[in-house]
Protein backbone atom coordinates (compact mmCIF):
# COMPACT_ATOMS: atom_id res chain seq x y z
CA UNK A 1 0.00 0.00 0.00
CA UNK A 2 1.03 3.60 -0.61
CA UNK A 3 1.19 6.03 2.22
CA UNK A 4 -0.82 9.64 1.60
CA UNK A 5 0.63 12.64 3.21
CA UNK A 6 -0.48 15.41 4.49
CA UNK A 7 2.55 17.61 3.27
CA UNK A 8 2.70 20.79 5.47
CA UNK A 9 4.11 23.78 3.25
CA UNK A 10 4.61 26.22 5.24
CA UNK A 11 3.36 29.99 5.17
CA UNK A 12 4.18 30.93 1.73
CA UNK A 13 7.97 31.07 0.56
CA UNK A 14 9.42 28.12 -0.58
CA UNK A 15 12.17 28.32 1.70
CA UNK A 16 10.43 28.26 4.32
CA UNK A 17 9.57 24.71 3.65
CA UNK A 18 11.06 22.01 5.84
CA UNK A 19 13.75 19.93 4.63
CA UNK A 20 11.58 16.78 4.96
CA UNK A 21 8.26 18.31 2.87
CA UNK A 22 10.92 19.57 0.66
CA UNK A 23 12.14 15.90 -0.14
CA UNK A 24 9.34 14.06 0.08
CA UNK A 25 7.66 17.10 -2.50
CA UNK A 26 10.35 16.69 -4.95
CA UNK A 27 10.11 12.72 -5.11
CA UNK A 28 6.29 12.59 -5.48
CA UNK A 29 4.72 10.36 -8.30
CA UNK A 30 1.03 12.17 -7.18
CA UNK A 31 0.73 15.75 -6.08
CA UNK A 32 -3.41 16.56 -4.91
CA UNK A 33 -4.07 19.57 -3.78
CA UNK A 34 -7.21 21.81 -3.21
CA UNK A 35 -8.21 24.96 -4.87
CA UNK A 36 -11.04 27.09 -5.74
CA UNK A 37 -12.81 26.47 -9.19
CA UNK A 38 -11.27 29.09 -11.38
CA UNK A 39 -8.45 29.47 -8.97
CA UNK A 40 -4.93 28.27 -8.94
CA UNK A 41 -4.62 26.95 -5.16
CA UNK A 42 -2.19 28.73 -3.15
CA UNK A 43 -0.88 25.39 -1.71
CA UNK A 44 -0.18 24.71 -5.26
CA UNK A 45 1.27 27.95 -5.90
CA UNK A 46 3.57 27.47 -2.60
CA UNK A 47 5.84 24.32 -5.04
CA UNK A 48 5.24 25.97 -8.59
CA UNK A 49 8.40 24.86 -10.40
CA UNK A 50 9.08 21.88 -7.56
CA UNK A 51 7.12 19.03 -8.91
CA UNK A 52 8.89 16.53 -10.48
CA UNK A 53 8.93 15.94 -13.94
CA UNK A 54 6.30 13.42 -15.07
CA UNK A 55 4.21 13.63 -11.43
CA UNK A 56 0.55 13.69 -11.93
CA UNK A 57 -1.43 16.43 -10.48
CA UNK A 58 -4.98 16.06 -9.06
CA UNK A 59 -6.53 19.51 -8.32
CA UNK A 60 -9.71 18.92 -5.77
CA UNK A 61 -11.59 22.17 -6.72
CA UNK A 62 -13.99 23.16 -3.55
CA UNK A 63 -17.65 23.20 -5.02
CA UNK A 64 -19.07 26.81 -5.03
CA UNK A 65 -20.45 27.47 -1.85
CA UNK A 66 -20.38 31.45 -1.20
CA UNK A 67 -24.14 31.71 -1.80
CA UNK A 68 -25.11 28.74 0.70
CA UNK A 69 -24.91 29.76 4.36
CA UNK A 70 -22.43 28.05 6.66
CA UNK A 71 -25.20 26.83 8.72
CA UNK A 72 -27.36 25.72 5.93
CA UNK A 73 -27.62 21.84 6.07
CA UNK A 74 -27.18 21.62 2.62
CA UNK A 75 -23.44 23.21 3.11
CA UNK A 76 -22.49 20.25 4.92
CA UNK A 77 -24.14 18.09 2.70
CA UNK A 78 -21.83 19.16 -0.34
CA UNK A 79 -18.56 19.51 0.99
CA UNK A 80 -19.31 16.12 2.51
CA UNK A 81 -19.70 14.47 -0.45
CA UNK A 82 -16.96 16.15 -2.51
CA UNK A 83 -14.66 15.43 0.32
CA UNK A 84 -15.72 11.98 0.21
CA UNK A 85 -14.65 11.83 -3.60
CA UNK A 86 -11.24 12.99 -2.98
CA UNK A 87 -10.94 10.55 -0.65
CA UNK A 88 -12.19 7.71 -3.10
CA UNK A 89 -9.96 8.82 -5.60
CA UNK A 90 -6.63 8.90 -2.92
CA UNK A 91 -7.71 5.77 -1.72
CA UNK A 92 -7.19 3.73 -4.92
CA UNK A 93 -3.74 5.43 -5.73
CA UNK A 94 -2.76 4.12 -2.12
CA UNK A 95 -3.98 0.88 -2.33
CA UNK A 96 -2.59 0.45 -6.06
CA UNK A 97 0.51 1.22 -4.06
CA UNK A 98 1.41 4.77 -5.19
CA UNK A 99 2.17 7.37 -2.57
CA UNK A 100 0.29 10.41 -2.63
CA UNK A 101 1.45 13.73 -1.31
CA UNK A 102 -1.11 16.17 -0.50
CA UNK A 103 0.07 20.02 -0.47
CA UNK A 104 -1.13 21.77 2.98
CA UNK A 105 -0.44 25.66 3.02
CA UNK A 106 0.41 25.91 6.69
CA UNK A 107 -0.12 23.18 9.58
CA UNK A 108 -2.21 20.62 8.12
CA UNK A 109 -3.73 20.20 11.98
CA UNK A 110 -4.14 23.62 12.01
CA UNK A 111 -7.32 24.81 11.02
CA UNK A 112 -6.22 23.29 7.60
CA UNK A 113 -8.45 21.19 5.08
CA UNK A 114 -6.61 18.22 4.73
CA UNK A 115 -8.28 17.18 8.07
CA UNK A 116 -11.45 16.63 6.38
CA UNK A 117 -9.62 13.89 4.29
CA UNK A 118 -7.36 12.45 7.32
CA UNK A 119 -10.11 11.55 9.06
CA UNK A 120 -11.94 9.86 6.40
CA UNK A 121 -8.85 7.91 5.43
CA UNK A 122 -6.61 7.42 8.38
CA UNK A 123 -8.04 4.18 9.36
CA UNK A 124 -8.28 2.74 5.63
CA UNK A 125 -4.62 3.59 4.51
CA UNK A 126 -1.42 4.42 5.69
CA UNK A 127 -1.49 8.37 6.23
CA UNK A 128 0.99 10.64 7.33
CA UNK A 129 1.45 14.40 8.36
CA UNK A 130 4.15 16.37 7.97
CA UNK A 131 3.88 19.19 10.47
CA UNK A 132 4.98 23.31 8.89
CA UNK A 133 5.25 26.65 9.74
CA UNK A 134 2.14 28.17 10.53
CA UNK A 135 0.44 31.17 9.00
CA UNK A 136 0.21 32.68 12.07
CA UNK A 137 4.64 32.56 12.85
CA UNK A 138 4.70 34.25 9.22
CA UNK A 139 2.48 36.71 10.53
CA UNK A 140 4.06 38.21 14.07
CA UNK A 141 7.71 37.81 12.71
CA UNK A 142 6.56 40.28 9.67
CA UNK A 143 5.33 42.47 12.53
CA UNK A 144 9.32 42.48 14.20
CA UNK A 145 7.59 41.84 17.62
CA UNK A 146 7.40 38.80 19.67
CA UNK A 147 3.91 37.47 20.28
CA UNK A 148 4.29 36.55 23.93
CA UNK A 149 6.74 36.71 26.78
CA UNK A 150 7.01 34.94 29.89
CA UNK A 151 3.39 33.66 30.75
CA UNK A 152 1.67 35.68 28.32
CA UNK A 153 -1.79 33.59 27.57
CA UNK A 154 -2.37 33.40 23.05
CA UNK A 155 -5.86 33.13 22.15
CA UNK A 156 -6.22 32.51 18.59
CA UNK A 157 -9.80 33.60 17.29
CA UNK A 158 -11.54 33.21 13.97
CA UNK A 159 -12.96 35.88 12.26
CA UNK A 160 -16.17 33.59 11.38
CA UNK A 161 -16.99 33.83 15.60
CA UNK A 162 -20.12 36.17 16.82
CA UNK A 163 -18.65 39.77 17.67
CA UNK A 164 -19.67 38.68 21.65
CA UNK A 165 -17.54 35.68 21.29
CA UNK A 166 -14.83 37.83 19.90
CA UNK A 167 -14.79 40.62 22.51
CA UNK A 168 -15.74 38.17 25.18
CA UNK A 169 -12.25 35.96 24.27
CA UNK A 170 -10.26 39.02 23.51
CA UNK A 171 -10.99 40.60 26.85
CA UNK A 172 -9.73 37.48 28.45
CA UNK A 173 -6.56 36.93 26.72
CA UNK A 174 -2.72 38.25 26.50
CA UNK A 175 -1.54 38.53 23.13
CA UNK A 176 -4.01 37.52 19.99
CA UNK A 177 -4.51 35.84 16.72
CA UNK A 178 -7.26 36.48 14.45
CA UNK A 179 -7.63 34.45 11.61
CA UNK A 180 -10.39 34.22 8.54
CA UNK A 181 -10.84 38.07 8.30
CA UNK A 182 -12.20 38.77 4.76
CA UNK A 183 -15.72 40.09 4.83
CA UNK A 184 -15.51 39.62 8.85
CA UNK A 185 -13.06 42.65 9.34
CA UNK A 186 -15.53 44.93 10.34
CA UNK A 187 -16.73 43.19 12.60
CA UNK A 188 -13.76 41.94 13.55
CA UNK A 189 -12.32 46.16 13.87
CA UNK A 190 -15.63 46.50 15.94
CA UNK A 191 -14.54 43.92 18.50
CA UNK A 192 -10.86 45.34 18.98
CA UNK A 193 -12.47 48.67 19.19
CA UNK A 194 -14.48 47.43 22.48
CA UNK A 195 -11.82 45.40 24.06
CA UNK A 196 -9.92 48.58 23.78
CA UNK A 197 -6.62 46.85 21.45
CA UNK A 198 -7.17 48.52 18.42
CA UNK A 199 -4.26 50.61 18.81
CA UNK A 200 -1.98 47.97 19.51
CA UNK A 201 -3.44 45.75 16.52
CA UNK A 202 -1.78 44.76 13.45
CA UNK A 203 -3.27 43.86 10.12
CA UNK A 204 -0.95 41.09 8.04
CA UNK A 205 -1.48 40.58 4.59
CA UNK A 206 -0.06 37.92 2.86
CA UNK A 207 2.74 37.02 5.33
CA UNK A 208 6.00 35.01 3.51
CA UNK A 209 3.42 35.57 0.48
CA UNK A 210 4.47 37.77 -2.46
CA UNK A 211 2.87 41.33 -1.62
CA UNK A 212 3.18 40.56 1.88
CA UNK A 213 2.07 44.25 4.00
CA UNK A 214 2.35 44.55 7.64
CA UNK A 215 0.17 47.61 8.76
CA UNK A 216 -1.23 49.32 12.24
CA UNK A 217 -4.93 48.31 12.13
CA UNK A 218 -5.86 51.67 12.86
CA UNK A 219 -4.34 52.99 10.21
CA UNK A 220 -6.18 50.36 7.13
CA UNK A 221 -8.69 50.32 5.51
CA UNK A 222 -11.19 48.09 7.81
CA UNK A 223 -13.65 47.32 5.15
CA UNK A 224 -12.51 43.92 4.07
CA UNK A 225 -8.75 41.48 4.14
CA UNK A 226 -7.90 39.48 1.61
CA UNK A 227 -8.41 35.71 2.67
CA UNK A 228 -5.21 35.23 3.42
CA UNK A 229 -4.55 37.83 6.56
CA UNK A 230 -4.37 37.79 9.60
CA UNK A 231 -5.06 40.37 12.75
CA UNK A 232 -1.79 39.94 15.53
CA UNK A 233 -1.85 41.97 18.95
CA UNK A 234 1.30 41.22 20.45
CA UNK A 235 1.68 40.17 24.31
CA UNK A 236 3.76 42.52 26.48
CA UNK A 237 4.30 39.70 29.38
CA UNK A 238 7.31 39.67 32.02
CA UNK A 239 10.57 40.26 30.46
CA UNK A 240 14.04 41.00 31.91
CA UNK B 1 28.21 44.86 9.46
CA UNK B 2 26.91 42.16 9.64
CA UNK B 3 23.70 39.93 10.56
CA UNK B 4 22.59 38.35 13.33
CA UNK B 5 19.85 35.45 12.32
CA UNK B 6 17.52 34.72 15.42
CA UNK B 7 17.20 30.86 13.73
CA UNK B 8 14.31 29.11 14.65
CA UNK B 9 15.10 25.53 14.44
CA UNK B 10 11.91 23.74 15.03
CA UNK B 11 10.47 21.67 17.44
CA UNK B 12 13.40 18.98 17.05
CA UNK B 13 14.18 16.73 14.02
CA UNK B 14 17.16 18.01 11.76
CA UNK B 15 14.28 17.73 8.62
CA UNK B 16 11.98 19.75 10.40
CA UNK B 17 13.86 22.52 9.94
CA UNK B 18 13.14 24.94 7.43
CA UNK B 19 15.22 25.36 4.04
CA UNK B 20 15.93 28.64 4.84
CA UNK B 21 17.80 27.73 8.73
CA UNK B 22 19.58 24.78 7.08
CA UNK B 23 21.35 26.74 4.30
CA UNK B 24 22.04 29.56 6.70
CA UNK B 25 23.01 27.28 9.18
CA UNK B 26 25.74 25.40 6.50
CA UNK B 27 27.15 28.33 5.30
CA UNK B 28 27.16 29.74 9.33
CA UNK B 29 30.79 30.87 10.91
CA UNK B 30 29.41 32.46 14.23
CA UNK B 31 26.88 29.50 15.74
CA UNK B 32 25.69 30.83 19.12
CA UNK B 33 23.25 29.09 21.26
CA UNK B 34 21.43 28.91 25.15
CA UNK B 35 22.31 26.46 27.43
CA UNK B 36 21.99 25.51 30.80
CA UNK B 37 25.34 25.38 32.85
CA UNK B 38 26.45 21.50 32.18
CA UNK B 39 23.92 20.49 29.66
CA UNK B 40 24.57 20.31 26.03
CA UNK B 41 21.53 22.40 24.85
CA UNK B 42 18.59 21.49 23.18
CA UNK B 43 19.18 23.71 20.18
CA UNK B 44 22.31 23.08 19.34
CA UNK B 45 21.53 19.07 19.76
CA UNK B 46 19.22 19.61 16.76
CA UNK B 47 21.93 20.60 14.56
CA UNK B 48 24.81 18.41 15.77
CA UNK B 49 26.86 16.95 12.86
CA UNK B 50 25.33 20.27 11.01
CA UNK B 51 27.17 22.93 12.05
CA UNK B 52 30.18 23.40 9.37
CA UNK B 53 33.77 22.82 10.17
CA UNK B 54 36.15 26.02 11.39
CA UNK B 55 32.65 27.72 12.66
CA UNK B 56 32.87 29.53 15.62
CA UNK B 57 30.77 28.36 18.35
CA UNK B 58 29.42 30.58 21.44
CA UNK B 59 27.25 28.73 24.02
CA UNK B 60 25.80 31.51 26.08
CA UNK B 61 25.49 29.61 29.60
CA UNK B 62 22.23 30.79 31.76
CA UNK B 63 23.23 31.80 35.40
CA UNK B 64 21.84 29.14 37.86
CA UNK B 65 18.43 30.74 38.75
CA UNK B 66 16.81 27.68 39.89
CA UNK B 67 17.11 29.21 43.60
CA UNK B 68 15.67 32.09 43.03
CA UNK B 69 12.14 32.81 43.05
CA UNK B 70 10.56 34.34 39.38
CA UNK B 71 9.33 36.92 41.26
CA UNK B 72 12.49 38.38 43.24
CA UNK B 73 13.77 41.32 41.83
CA UNK B 74 17.24 39.64 41.87
CA UNK B 75 16.22 37.11 39.42
CA UNK B 76 15.48 39.61 37.02
CA UNK B 77 18.79 41.50 37.26
CA UNK B 78 21.07 38.68 36.80
CA UNK B 79 19.10 37.61 34.35
CA UNK B 80 19.15 40.96 32.62
CA UNK B 81 23.13 41.43 33.10
CA UNK B 82 23.44 37.99 31.37
CA UNK B 83 21.23 38.86 28.35
CA UNK B 84 23.48 42.32 28.23
CA UNK B 85 26.69 40.42 28.05
CA UNK B 86 25.29 37.73 25.39
CA UNK B 87 24.84 41.43 23.50
CA UNK B 88 27.84 42.75 23.86
CA UNK B 89 29.64 39.79 22.38
CA UNK B 90 27.12 39.14 19.71
CA UNK B 91 26.99 43.18 18.60
CA UNK B 92 30.53 42.98 18.42
CA UNK B 93 30.91 40.12 15.95
CA UNK B 94 28.22 41.82 13.59
CA UNK B 95 30.48 45.15 13.71
CA UNK B 96 32.90 43.51 12.84
CA UNK B 97 31.32 42.68 9.57
CA UNK B 98 30.73 39.18 10.59
CA UNK B 99 27.08 37.12 10.35
CA UNK B 100 26.38 35.39 13.36
CA UNK B 101 23.12 32.37 13.56
CA UNK B 102 21.55 32.35 17.22
CA UNK B 103 19.82 28.69 17.71
CA UNK B 104 16.53 28.55 18.36
CA UNK B 105 14.26 25.66 19.46
CA UNK B 106 10.89 25.85 17.85
CA UNK B 107 9.62 29.40 16.54
CA UNK B 108 12.10 32.49 17.85
CA UNK B 109 8.89 34.54 18.46
CA UNK B 110 7.04 32.28 20.24
CA UNK B 111 7.94 32.07 23.57
CA UNK B 112 11.84 31.90 22.97
CA UNK B 113 14.18 33.23 24.81
CA UNK B 114 15.49 34.78 20.87
CA UNK B 115 13.69 37.28 22.66
CA UNK B 116 15.65 39.18 25.02
CA UNK B 117 18.80 39.22 22.33
CA UNK B 118 16.14 41.01 19.83
CA UNK B 119 14.96 43.59 21.99
CA UNK B 120 18.54 44.57 23.02
CA UNK B 121 20.23 44.70 19.41
CA UNK B 122 17.32 45.45 17.12
CA UNK B 123 17.61 49.03 16.94
CA UNK B 124 21.57 48.37 16.62
CA UNK B 125 22.84 45.94 14.29
CA UNK B 126 20.69 43.72 11.28
CA UNK B 127 19.07 41.14 13.11
CA UNK B 128 16.65 38.56 11.11
CA UNK B 129 14.38 36.11 12.38
CA UNK B 130 13.46 32.76 10.71
CA UNK B 131 10.28 31.95 11.84
CA UNK B 132 9.90 27.99 12.41
CA UNK B 133 7.89 24.85 13.37
CA UNK B 134 6.70 25.31 16.96
CA UNK B 135 6.95 22.59 19.26
CA UNK B 136 3.09 22.28 19.90
CA UNK B 137 2.68 21.70 16.20
CA UNK B 138 5.04 18.95 16.67
CA UNK B 139 2.87 17.85 19.47
CA UNK B 140 -0.60 18.22 18.13
CA UNK B 141 0.95 15.66 14.81
CA UNK B 142 1.92 13.45 17.23
CA UNK B 143 -1.33 12.73 18.64
CA UNK B 144 -2.29 12.23 15.23
CA UNK B 145 -5.18 14.44 15.63
CA UNK B 146 -6.30 18.19 14.26
CA UNK B 147 -5.91 20.70 17.18
CA UNK B 148 -8.89 22.78 15.99
CA UNK B 149 -12.04 22.47 13.30
CA UNK B 150 -13.83 25.28 11.82
CA UNK B 151 -13.86 28.41 14.40
CA UNK B 152 -12.75 26.54 17.18
CA UNK B 153 -11.16 29.08 19.99
CA UNK B 154 -7.55 27.47 20.64
CA UNK B 155 -5.39 29.04 23.77
CA UNK B 156 -2.11 28.54 24.77
CA UNK B 157 -1.15 28.35 28.40
CA UNK B 158 1.86 28.13 30.37
CA UNK B 159 2.18 25.54 33.05
CA UNK B 160 3.38 28.85 35.33
CA UNK B 161 0.53 30.44 35.59
CA UNK B 162 -1.84 29.89 38.71
CA UNK B 163 -4.32 27.34 39.25
CA UNK B 164 -7.11 29.93 39.10
CA UNK B 165 -6.01 31.41 35.91
CA UNK B 166 -5.26 28.36 33.81
CA UNK B 167 -9.03 27.00 35.60
CA UNK B 168 -10.52 30.39 33.62
CA UNK B 169 -9.06 30.16 30.56
CA UNK B 170 -9.53 26.04 30.53
CA UNK B 171 -13.11 26.87 30.53
CA UNK B 172 -13.21 28.86 27.82
CA UNK B 173 -11.27 27.18 25.24
CA UNK B 174 -12.08 24.90 22.65
CA UNK B 175 -8.94 23.42 21.78
CA UNK B 176 -5.61 23.66 24.41
CA UNK B 177 -1.60 23.65 24.61
CA UNK B 178 -0.05 23.90 28.29
CA UNK B 179 3.31 24.78 27.96
CA UNK B 180 6.42 24.90 30.25
CA UNK B 181 4.89 22.06 32.48
CA UNK B 182 7.65 20.86 34.78
CA UNK B 183 7.08 20.52 38.45
CA UNK B 184 3.89 22.94 37.21
CA UNK B 185 2.19 19.38 35.77
CA UNK B 186 0.46 18.30 39.20
CA UNK B 187 -1.13 22.00 39.05
CA UNK B 188 -1.73 21.97 35.85
CA UNK B 189 -3.75 18.74 36.36
CA UNK B 190 -5.23 19.48 39.09
CA UNK B 191 -6.90 22.79 37.17
CA UNK B 192 -8.01 20.23 34.08
CA UNK B 193 -9.45 18.20 36.33
CA UNK B 194 -11.78 20.78 37.81
CA UNK B 195 -12.44 22.37 33.74
CA UNK B 196 -13.70 18.38 33.11
CA UNK B 197 -10.99 18.00 30.43
CA UNK B 198 -8.48 15.57 32.02
CA UNK B 199 -10.57 12.49 29.76
CA UNK B 200 -9.47 14.86 26.74
CA UNK B 201 -5.95 15.76 27.58
CA UNK B 202 -2.78 14.31 26.15
CA UNK B 203 0.68 14.63 27.19
CA UNK B 204 3.28 14.71 24.64
CA UNK B 205 6.79 14.45 25.89
CA UNK B 206 9.97 15.20 23.37
CA UNK B 207 7.63 16.02 20.59
CA UNK B 208 9.86 15.04 17.05
CA UNK B 209 12.64 14.69 19.12
CA UNK B 210 14.22 11.52 20.84
CA UNK B 211 12.24 9.88 22.78
CA UNK B 212 9.21 11.24 21.66
CA UNK B 213 5.88 9.60 23.94
CA UNK B 214 2.46 10.26 23.71
CA UNK B 215 -0.12 9.11 26.46
CA UNK B 216 -3.42 10.25 27.55
CA UNK B 217 -2.96 12.42 30.58
CA UNK B 218 -5.40 10.40 32.69
CA UNK B 219 -2.93 7.16 32.05
CA UNK B 220 0.24 9.40 32.80
CA UNK B 221 2.11 10.03 35.40
CA UNK B 222 1.33 13.26 36.69
CA UNK B 223 3.76 14.26 39.34
CA UNK B 224 6.69 15.90 37.33
CA UNK B 225 6.58 16.01 33.42
CA UNK B 226 10.41 17.27 31.34
CA UNK B 227 11.12 20.50 30.38
CA UNK B 228 10.07 19.37 26.50
CA UNK B 229 6.75 18.44 27.06
CA UNK B 230 3.32 19.76 26.15
CA UNK B 231 -0.87 18.86 27.02
CA UNK B 232 -2.90 19.05 24.34
CA UNK B 233 -6.93 19.03 24.19
CA UNK B 234 -8.02 18.58 21.11
CA UNK B 235 -11.21 21.12 19.54
CA UNK B 236 -14.36 19.12 18.73
CA UNK B 237 -15.65 21.85 15.88
CA UNK B 238 -17.79 21.96 13.09
CA UNK B 239 -16.49 19.78 10.77
CA UNK B 240 -18.49 18.17 7.86
C1 LIG C 1 -8.14 27.54 6.68
S1 LIG C 1 -6.99 28.50 7.63
C2 LIG C 1 -5.50 27.58 7.33
C3 LIG C 1 -4.40 27.85 8.33
C4 LIG C 1 -3.12 27.12 7.98
N1 LIG C 1 -3.30 25.67 8.03
C5 LIG C 1 -1.97 27.54 8.90
O1 LIG C 1 -1.31 26.67 9.49
O2 LIG C 1 -1.74 28.74 9.00
C6 LIG C 1 -6.84 29.91 6.59
C7 LIG C 1 -6.51 31.19 7.35
O3 LIG C 1 -5.18 31.14 7.78
C8 LIG C 1 -4.60 32.43 7.76
N2 LIG C 1 -3.32 32.36 7.01
C9 LIG C 1 -2.69 31.21 6.72
N3 LIG C 1 -1.53 31.48 6.10
C10 LIG C 1 -1.42 32.81 5.99
C11 LIG C 1 -0.42 33.70 5.44
N4 LIG C 1 0.70 33.21 4.88
N5 LIG C 1 -0.64 35.02 5.52
C12 LIG C 1 -1.77 35.51 6.08
N6 LIG C 1 -2.74 34.72 6.59
C13 LIG C 1 -2.57 33.39 6.56
C14 LIG C 1 -5.63 33.39 7.17
O4 LIG C 1 -6.24 34.08 8.23
C15 LIG C 1 -6.60 32.45 6.50
O5 LIG C 1 -7.91 32.98 6.49
C1 LIG D 1 10.59 28.55 26.34
S1 LIG D 1 9.30 27.65 25.54
C2 LIG D 1 9.91 27.66 23.87
C3 LIG D 1 8.86 27.38 22.81
C4 LIG D 1 9.45 27.30 21.43
N1 LIG D 1 10.02 28.58 21.03
C5 LIG D 1 8.41 26.83 20.42
O1 LIG D 1 8.24 27.48 19.37
O2 LIG D 1 7.80 25.79 20.63
C6 LIG D 1 9.64 26.00 26.11
C7 LIG D 1 8.42 25.12 26.21
O3 LIG D 1 8.01 24.77 24.89
C8 LIG D 1 7.46 23.47 24.88
N2 LIG D 1 8.15 22.71 23.82
C9 LIG D 1 8.87 23.27 22.82
N3 LIG D 1 9.30 22.32 21.97
C10 LIG D 1 8.84 21.13 22.41
C11 LIG D 1 8.94 19.78 21.94
N4 LIG D 1 9.62 19.49 20.83
N5 LIG D 1 8.33 18.81 22.65
C12 LIG D 1 7.65 19.11 23.77
N6 LIG D 1 7.53 20.36 24.26
C13 LIG D 1 8.11 21.37 23.59
C14 LIG D 1 7.63 22.89 26.27
O4 LIG D 1 6.39 23.00 26.94
C15 LIG D 1 8.65 23.81 26.89
O5 LIG D 1 8.46 23.92 28.28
Amino acid sequence: MGTIYGLGLGPGAADLMSVRADRLLRNARHVAFFRKKGKGGQARRIVDGMIPEGAVEFPMEYPVTTEIPLDDPRYNEILSSFYADCCAHLRALAEGGEDVVVLCEGDPFFYGSFMHIYARLKDVVPVEVVPAITGMSAAWTATGQPITWGDDVLTVLMGTLSEEDLLRHMQAADALVVMKLGRNLPKVRRALDAAGLTARAWLVEYAAMPGQSVTLLAEADCEKAPYFSIVIVHGQGRRP
